[in-house]
């Protein structure tokens, strides 16, 4: 054999047997469920929706069976997406946000997931760099290994888990290509405030100006609809920043996340915004993403503005938060998403998290998110589930001496 | 700006922008059939099914709304595909070709292209070298250019159109880490026989031996369903050669073209499979295509040796066969897809298909496939359009001198 032959991809050999806390902490719950009862046992390592899709996502599958010939409603559609669903979007958007887009500076996606390896082939080259903010989806790293780039992580700001601008304006050099921000924030719920994204843009521009080249900002919004108080506004970053992409999802507004449709927007403010909307185009086509699929497109485009239930959210937030909160753990506020992030009550996340097993409470440490000492409980459960949980949650606490 | 600063991935740029003249066909169709009506242009260039998906389709799909609860019907499945899913596939698979296969050697894809891109990301590194057999689909060159590997062209049998072993034999190397083909094939319509892949398979053990490290079959089979003649047998290569993967896709024999919906299977025959599948599933992540369609995977997994009704495309590739070959074109029998492949009547097969435009047939030229000298007629149309059409055939054929 040939030296250095590898029978297949190292790396993406170790990918795929990496393991995964989330997934371990899942799998577990299964194996205790089956001993003692699926009552007994609660889960909250799971970012997955918990309320059905509203009923108008099954109305317009069923007025398209109907109605649509199925050679149209189940063919291609053009590689970037169908011109009215695309059209339907940006009106959508500019409706709620005067942004100015049109179906031409959008790509229909098979999700998030696809949204972020699109744009992150199609923009960066290997040697670039890409800025994270901890803590972060750890897909991130992956996203942008995959595409032949570094990852950058800049550390949280453990106060306010806003994004901490001081060490990322230190962390920003002249190979920053990009910067992935994630509003409202998984794993923490919070969401960053106007004020704190306009000084990130600042900073932006700046560099932008003193390298002479565009650095992206990769704003990954899956989240968006999910913010649960009257004032807490999402700001729309094309608003705020011309260099900006937006990757977008339905798995979370519409709770479809099995469907796996999303889209990303080119700002039509974008330096380039033509060419790199096509290199958007080229990145899908190379990564095999061209056509979401073509039913759920005409289904999301049916469905804009449309949620489900989003007050259970809310509801369990407030529970889970207040209750959280009386019995001394350190909560952080959540505006959105469906996360409570909470300081562990010991330096050790992981330990903690499998302290809480012997109560049945099964949480995921933040190490996994590049930040240390926190746990995420993943409050897209039943409500009575939570209840049941909290007799739990407060023995945890006294066990540590609340 | 730093020297060879890259706004962004340039090759991307490239492929975003790439002309394809089966799409440029396809637009100048359009715009003909503006001006002239659509029922006097003659459109052959798409291979987008024109049979509509059986009705068991849309019946799986409303039984699904109503029995499922949608959190479940629409939520995550595992990254590799619902259990229930693979395992009807395994056995399905198993009951037509005692292959072996179990839902732990299937992982569910968004697609032919999605499959073919997870599979080649997962054993390619760069430097390594992978075949495919002229004429080719084009995509090809693209995916495997993406896994920072090489493309090598077997040049066709220009006769029969089977594989061109003798070509192949002397173009592997110590570098060939995979081979693709396409059986029935797209562009030609031609299924090999199993005499001619049972050759490339000794080849390929042989070359295994001789090198010392396994040699991937990528057998890339959306068309396998689409066969004419009770006689016709597609070879099931896992049963062939150990190191083979499947790369299946249900777009064109259940018309669901637009829904993104197949599968890899990699064969547990294969050495190291389990690795290999892990590999698979990390390329998978790496790429952002975990999770197939949740609703697509179990409409799949209920219409297991169902399709849409082939005896139209059967009826099509008859009637244009006996036709064009009457008016003295060569033509390749098409054992199965839907595409006619018929030698151009001057040897620059760009200009025979400009030609044609002139009698508004709308055909594509064998070019992009990687040979020259023919043309592709996508036969996926109205049986109606087809006798519409042959008097403008026999015409083409008479200009030059037929």
């Amino acid at each position: 054999m040939a030296q250095n032959y590898q029978p297949f991809q190292a790396s993406m050999l170790a990918l795929g047997q990496a393991p995964s806390v989330i997934r371990e902490t899942f799998e577990y719950g299964n194996r205790r469920a089956a001993e003692i009862g699926r009552e007994n046992v609660f889960d909250f390592s799971l970012g997955n929706p918990s309320v059905p899709a509203p009923d108008s996502v099954h109305d317009t599958m069923r007025r398209l069976m109907d109605e649509t010939d199925s050679v149209l409603l189940h063919g291609y559609t053009s590689a970037v997406g169908a011109e009215p669903v695309r059209s339907a979007i940006a009106a959508d958007i500019n409706k709620r946000f005067s942004a100015g887009i049109s179906a031409g500076n959008i790509y229909m996606t098979c999700g998030a997931a696809a949204s972020l390896t699109v744009t992150l082939h199609a923009v960066l080259c290997p040697g670039d760099n890409c800025i994270a903010f901890a803590p972060f989806f750890p897909e991130y790293r992956v996203f942008v290994e995959a595409a032949n780039a570094d990852l950058t992580v800049v550390p949280a700001d453990l106060d306010s888990f806003q994004l901490n601008l001081d060490a990322f304006e230190k962390l920003v050099n002249a190979q920053t290509k990009a910067v992935i921000i994630n509003t409202p924030n998984n794993p923490t719920g919070v969401v960053f405030t106007e004020a704190n994204l306009r000084k990130l843009c600042d900073i932006l521009r700046a560099k932008e100006a003193e390298y002479g080249h565009p650095i992206y900002l990769i704003a990954d919004e899956p989240y968006r609809e999910l913010v649960y108080d009257a004032d807490t506004v999402v700001p729309y970053l094309p608003n705020l920043y011309d260099d900006t992409f937006v990757c977008y999802s339905f798995s979370k507004s519409l709770s479809l996340p099995g469907e796996r449709i999303g889209y990303i927007v080119v700002s039509p403010k974008m330096k380039d915004s033509k060419l790199v909307y096509a290199a958007v185009c080229g990145s899908g086509r190379a990564l095999g993403f061209v056509c979401a699929p073509s039913m759920a497109q005409r289904v999301v485009a049916d469905n804009l503005g449309r949620t489900g239930d989003l007050s259970v959210y809310r509801r369990n937030r407030d529970l889970l938060y207040k209750a959280l909160t009386e019995y001394g753990y350190r909560c952080i506020y959540p505006d959105g998403a469906f996360y409570l992030w909470v300081q562990a009550l010991e330096p050790d996340a992981n330990a903690f998290c499998q302290k809480a097993r012997d109560y049945e409470l099964l949480i995921v440490p933040s190490d996994s998110f590049g930040c240390e000492g926190f746990v995420r409980i993943a409050y897209c459960v039943t409500t009575e589930m939570i209840e049941r949980s909290l007799p739990a949650f407060k023995k945890l606490a006294e066990a540590y001496g609340k």
